[in-house]
């Protein structure tokens, strides 16, 4: 065997540990009794312990070296399993073991501390611990290495590629018009969505199954179950799984299902030909979440989706929806509103929830801005661009659990999936001018086809950036989000 | 570290591992998408490929050498480990790696001409795959080793310790007295119960979980969950999960919920500190049998029990049972009636449908009857122990999956099961004389405690005769079985 079917002898091992993996996260979250969290925390740290192993070995290092220098002569799929055989190899290696064990019990720390603060939206409780964790992503980042600065070898580890240069450019044209939007917004001011008698659950249940039908989800190859938080998951080639939540008074699950959705049809439409290998999922978390966002957004809160679908909807729950016209019903569920918190943000706020916390993360990692000031530059900022007063530092600087894993360059590939959703759609358009037919139509197949064919046949064969420019014609671009907002909230 | 250390620690990692393996199995039984299936071998291929490396190490086998030198100075659990991992050792090393791959290809063949056998009824299709099954388990046998003859090595595969000569022991003293009961029974004839209208599945569902609840299960560390046939898994220390079936003519679900919670109930009872090693599971099938037909059959059939539990499932489903006194439900589930099905078969007949395959399986291994004799064979015997004529292949020699799988050796377990449950209920009722008060007052909590005390908290530490000795005072003894049957049917 040469060196890249050896390889590929090991992506395959190493793919079906991780979706065995998978499947103890997505029980654990779904079904596990509750006494059993601690059997399960073994379980992950003696087979991740494995997976470890197998990544880091020196043969992995040995093979990739020899299939490295006949990279040019092999196919796209060849090249891209190398490519990203490499990434998680230099990803697992260039961190020092005592290194890699430290961090695990500060972040383990820091979760606890975390909690413990928001329970009493004290940020002074989570301050110790945050400047030792911003002080060790920094060490982190000297591991990794960078071109330009420290925060791009962060941002590096979520999605391939992207530079902190990339993510100012990105914000520089979105600031002011969406800070403009939601002042428009704030005048103009509608109610959510409020219903009445509450929706039944096992409807809902029932609902949201039929909304992952409507898109093209394949229940052969996958589920829909209940869980705290919506997630996807991939347990397999041909076990992708999406979790949901339900709430009587909300239609909040319809957009979950749609969202989740998303991500699973990405993975679902992945080619045969790389199934059990490293480039068996999604290329990166913005591309993931350009897709999920296309599906909920673009798609799913759209006047000519529910044209064809609210029917469906209003039989589904007839007390609550049948005196609603639909228009009044895809306004609802399109209301701007700015608020304090990110995970409840409408598609104009959302993204300047992440600007935030990408100026504030950018600046603590270049070290013109102090762990110690941050809730008041945050409170500051969520007035300047929101125009919201931060009630407390538990809604406030303390909400997202992201620091407390040490996750810093996460946040920037949210807004990546907007923006990208915007402009695949935008492609989308042009090769089907008449797509607001096709929505009306139902005939949801034509666009996930040419999604498939376009990107999510590729898996991860392809780096993010040269994706995206394949399927547009161009890098990420700002002014088709832009042009999709004022487009729809004119 | 001293080599005992080393061993445990060695043993709570092939526990995790093994818990793994009994998600992967549960997840496909329970909820697994269809189109996965192939995923998921190639997920165990892979996992368990790894435990066997960890299982058949040289390392191990040092370590094992190392710890039997001062296996005298341990505790019980000590002497417990180093037992059964040498066990599981030799079990895994003895059989040459050739052979072990042969086998599978063998029996994964095998299992697909016994489905097609048995769908065309035709014993001749299965005949020529079932002679080489019997000649590699002859091999099997030799490369095992044994100290009477070639069958001792498969039953000991099963239960440890178990030999031809103790089974011909134990079925001599049956064999007579339980054929006549048969025929007493055909004299009596009762009908099975039938009810009108069909029990309603959700409320099935709600009442096997309040049957668990009744007999002691802990919900906070176990499920029970719908699969095409009930069993019972181990994911974990607090993770033991059962499965369940519904039909809505029958009441079967009872009396499964029992016969699983009974498996559960010994699996949740071992001590705490046995937990993540070899050890931390019920010590051979015999005495995990004894316990799910002890909770099935001997309390959960018995009038007393019923006398208290009966008005909670008549209040579930008052149409049907309201007008049926309790008496005459206890009579229809205590039916016995000859049939061709070993698994639809009733206390008393179910030990002779285990006797036919002993009698066969250890002749075969003797060289004293032929292959090619079977159905000829089988359905003879059925006629002269159970008064039946075999009307097919299928409902005859080929209606047991087990030896397509290349298991010989197994079905005496079931009977071992059927003699321990009885000589254990009789030792309970020698602590507890009033057991039928203990029994007609629900206090089953009582008879729980004793049987966790005596049997569960122990796990694997001592070898199965030893425990039954412990409990009992003696060694296998039909003689109580016996008198349990005669009791109950007289």
């Amino acid at each position: 065997m040469d060196a890249l079917s050896k390889l590929k002898k090991r992506s395959a091992e190493i793919n079906d540990l991780n979706s065995i993996m998978a499947l103890l996260q997505w029980d654990q979250e779904v079904l596990m009794p509750s006494r059993a969290a601690e059997n399960r925390a073994e379980q992950f740290a003696t087979l991740s312990g494995i997976i470890h192993k197998k990544e880091v070995s020196t043969t992995t290092g040995k093979l990739l070296q020899e299939a490295e220098g006949h990279s040019d002569e092999g196919s796209a799929i060849d090249q891209g399993l190398v490519r990203v055989m490499r990434r998680s190899y230099d990803q697992n290696t260039k961190l020092p073991e005592e290194f890699v064990r430290e961090s695990a019990k500060l972040t383990s720390q820091a979760l606890q501390t975390w909690v413990a603060a928001r329970q009493q939206s004290d940020f002074s409780l989570f301050e110790p611990v945050l400047q030792k964790l911003v002080t060790m992503a920094l060490q982190k980042a000297e591991y990794l290495g960078y071109a330009g600065e420290p925060y791009d070898a962060l941002l590096d580890l979520h999605e391939e590629g992207l530079t902190t240069a990339t993510v100012d450019t990105m914000f520089a044209d979105l600031r002011q018009p969406l800070i403009a939007m939601v002042n428009r917004a704030r005048e103009h001011h509608r109610p959510r969505l409020v219903v009445t008698p509450p929706f039944a659950l096992a409807a809902q249940k029932d609902f949201a199954d039929q909304v992952l039908l409507k898109i093209g989800f394949d229940f052969e190859r996958g589920r829909q179950d209940k869980s705290a938080h919506p997630f996807t998951t991939s347990l397999g080639h041909h076990d992708r799984r999406v979790t949901n939540r339900y709430k009587p008074e909300s239609v909040e699950y319809i957009f979950s299902a749609l969202h989740e959705g998303g991500h699973a049809l990405y993975e679902q439409g992945i080619a045969e030909e790389i199934a059990r290998t490293h480039l068996d999922t999604g290329v990166s978390l913005g591309i993931h979440e350009s897709q999920s966002r296309l599906w909920e957004n673009i798609i799913g809160r759209s006047k000519p989706f529910w044209e064809n679908f609210y029917p469906e909807l209003q039989k589904a729950f007839p007390e609550q929806l049948e005196p609603m016209p639909v228009a009044d019903f895809v306004a609802a569920i399109n209301v701007v509103q700015p608020g304090l918190i990110r995970v409840e943000a409408d598609e104009v706020t959302y993204n300047l929830h992440v600007l935030i916390r990408f100026e504030i993360e950018r600046d603590l990692f270049r070290g013109s801005l102090k762990v110690h000031d941050l809730p008041g530059i945050w409170n500051q900022k969520y007035k300047d661009y929101l125009g919201v007063d931060v009630d407390s530092d538990a809604n406030g600087v303390l909400q997202d659990i992201h620091w407390s894993h040490g996750s810093f360059g996460y946040f920037p590939t949210y807004s990546i999936g907007n923006l990208a959703a915007a402009q695949i759609w935008a492609a989308y358009c042009r090769h089907d001018p008449d797509f607001t037919t096709t929505l009306r139509s139902g005939n949801l197949q034509k666009i996930r086809q040419w999604l498939t064919e376009r990107i999510y046949r590729h898996g991860s064969v392809y780096p993010p950036d040269v994706l995206l420019k394949k399927v547009t014609g161009e890098g990420l671009n700002s002014s088709y989000f832009k042009a999709y907002l004022q487009d729809k909230y004119r």
